[in-house]
């Protein structure tokens, strides 16, 4: 069987469908608030299930809560997976996570009703908790199901009220009698907003996403010495706030000089006593890096750590860190990687390869499948905010490439 | 009348004031906590006034609170003048303020007990609301003294829970009937702790205190803007707390640059959103300046300011300041500050002259008056604080000191 020929996908149900899916859990002024398990969460399975079914597909939830729609096709065969997650920050968009999964429920739903039945099945993928803005580690249901974090593990994690992961998908009817780990998938491809503002500023719309830069969390805590500011000579001060700073911008510093693939961030700092006239007893400070070449990430990490504790001994102060996450960067399939370009390519679409710097569940699904992304553009590289938005003929460019990219696969006789 | 001979002070009496005063809005670990006008001030009063009333001397208290002690010279002139204040911090200890006051009582009863009578007459303030902990501004009481603050303006001042100086002062009943603004006095003397670490460093007993350094503090407000951390490409930034971190680090420099009397703290930073993984949106952050020369204290805060608007155009960022306090450098009277100079040396004290860091209410009586001020050492330079401390020799030293001076002075015949 080859390629069907083009079969277009019906933008407008798309686009309803995003906004359907956008009301539960919607805020007053705009956005969505559908924290990971909660009842907002509930509905908006509840609506993603039914529009499943309505399609015709069969729908099966494993023991974390990840919901599998199948879509039978010529051979019986591991399918071809889309998907992502619809679980939003607690003042999110429509877009994160949600345009994923609808676009490619449009996928099937335009192929089943052009007629077209691919060689492999194809599924469709909602990961359970991928924010990990409830319940620690975000991507908890792509991780567990490849195997990365035990299932009981993932179950007993709690909430900053003490629920647990277990109780919540009860409540929600969401653990699911399926074992983790299946479907056994043949390729997986993840479309995703951008979520920053690179294709926007370049004037591009499709980002061929060639892997995920590896993350690296670092909180320091300074102890020095809290004294009157207006007595105490410079001399004699042992300053937390100071090294704070000289951390903050030496990072700066450090990733001008290793070049664009080096982010370097001081997001969050809070002094102790915190106070116009007192120099600082305390300083707890992190430093975000992110870099898609492992080696340079953990460069940058003995480079940071280094100069802290330059500074803190310069300045006779303690400082201690301690890791808060660490991800090493993920390469994701060449060869599905190179289809996506050639798709984009055929469409006729602007594309550009470049990183995701952020972190989506398709980096777990390449541990077990070959695996890629797909990026749309972000307005004014807003995300994790009610105000994100990506134009309509984005998001249409973005679901059809999603098509020809999986069509491709699913036929693929290799 | 010449000046008497050596009459000492009563050692044991001075030290069980200090702690009995001490006991009036005692903490249960240690320290007092006496607020301006608080009952804790009330009880601190009273007790104060007793032991006024016990040595024989007249009381006044002034529309503002001032309390006045006055004992009777040879001639009805006016008299030198010593005080302090005893209000407190939340958590402040039992020698700032108090020890001036008490001190300066003991003072007066070892001079009638030798039945010394000096030709002026002595007096004894007690300033409302030195700290500003609870109304501000800081130096209330002496501030409506000189003239420098409208006694209607502070009356009409409001704390955190919109109680007014006014309503305060006659809830505890300190709203007295003398005019503000007198006594009169020939002169004025205040014994403090230094509230700093450098006699203790220095091995010096007593610092002989020319004036009170500028204090310049300033708040500035960096708006940039709120992104992701790892999809926004360093040169897509505006992150405000950047350029906070660069006003930190340039402000140190600053000071070693102009040398040893230019002090430079930022010991205030909030940034929002203050997360690990977001670019900071907003930073505001404090920046306190101190000189005891004024032009250089101005030439300091312009650079600060020309700094801050350089880096913050760099970024790409607003910013925007505005002064949360301004004093001038005071200088002392050079006669008495000589006069404290040789009466240390007399006395066999090691000696020092030194700027004051803080801000006390000398510096308002030196608008009115030659004045000036006697420090005795802080272990470990901390004050503001619980655990402040003086030796009991160092506090008897010093009001050894003042005795010494206040004769000389009130026996002036200038």
């Amino acid at each position: 069987m080859s390629t069907p020929a083009f079969v277009p996908i019906n933008g407008p149900r798309l686009l309803a469908s995003l906004q359907a899916l956008g009301q539960m859990g919607a805020l007053p002024g705009g956005g969505v608030n559908r924290l990971a398990l909660t009842d907002a969460d509930r509905l908006g399975r509840d609506w993603t299930v039914a529009r499943m079914r309505e399609l015709g597909l069969r729908v099966e939830v494993d023991a974390i809560g990840n919901i599998f729609a199948h879509l039978a096709g010529a051979e019986d065969v591991p399918p071809v997976m889309m998907g992502s997650h619809i679980d939003t920050v607690r003042t999110g968009g429509l877009y994160d996570g949600n345009y994923g999964v609808l676009a490619a429920l449009e996928v099937v739903a335009t192929l089943r009703e052009a007629g077209v039945q691919t060689r492999r099945p194809l599924a469709v993928a909602v990961f359970t908790n991928e924010e990990g803005a409830r319940f620690q580690p975000d991507m908890m249901g792509s991780l567990v199901y490849v195997g990365a974090l035990p299932l009981k593990e993932a179950l007993t994690t709690c909430d900053a009220e003490g629920l647990t992961v277990q109780a919540e998908l009860q409540r929600i009817g969401y653990q699911g009698t399926a074992p983790v780990g299946l479907p056994v998938v043949d390729s997986f491809v993840e479309l995703h907003i951008e979520q920053g503002p690179v294709l926007e500023r370049e004037g591009v719309q499709i980002g061929v996403v060639e892997g995920v830069q590896g993350i690296s969390w670092t909180e320091f805590t300074v102890e020095g010495q809290s004294n009157h500011a207006g007595t105490t000579p410079m001399a004699m001060r042992h300053d937390a706030a100071l090294v704070a700073a000289q951390v903050a911008v030496h990072v700066r510093e450090l990733s001008a000089r290793m070049g664009g693939r080096q982010l370097a961030t001081v997001g969050s700092v809070r002094l102790s006593p915190n106070l116009v006239n007192v120099i600082a007893q305390k300083a707890v400070f992190t430093v975000d890096l992110r870099n898609t070449n492992g080696a340079a990430l953990a460069q940058a990490e003995a480079d940071v750590q280094a100069f802290a504790l330059r500074v803190a001994e310069a300045e006779g102060v303690r400082i201690c860190s301690r890791s808060l996450a660490r991800f090493e960067p993920v390469a994701f399939d060449p060869s599905v990687v190179d289809l996506v370009e050639r798709q984009a390519q055929a469409l006729g679409c602007t594309h550009q390869r470049m990183p995701s710097g952020a972190g989506h569940d398709a980096q777990m699904l390449a541990r077990v499948c070959p695996s890629a992304m797909i990026f749309v553009p972000s307005a004014g590289g807003l995300s994790h905010n009610v105000r994100e938005h990506t134009e309509p003929d984005d998001l249409l460019r973005g679901a059809q490439l999603l098509l020809q990219v999986v069509a491709e696969l699913a036929n693929r006789t290799s």
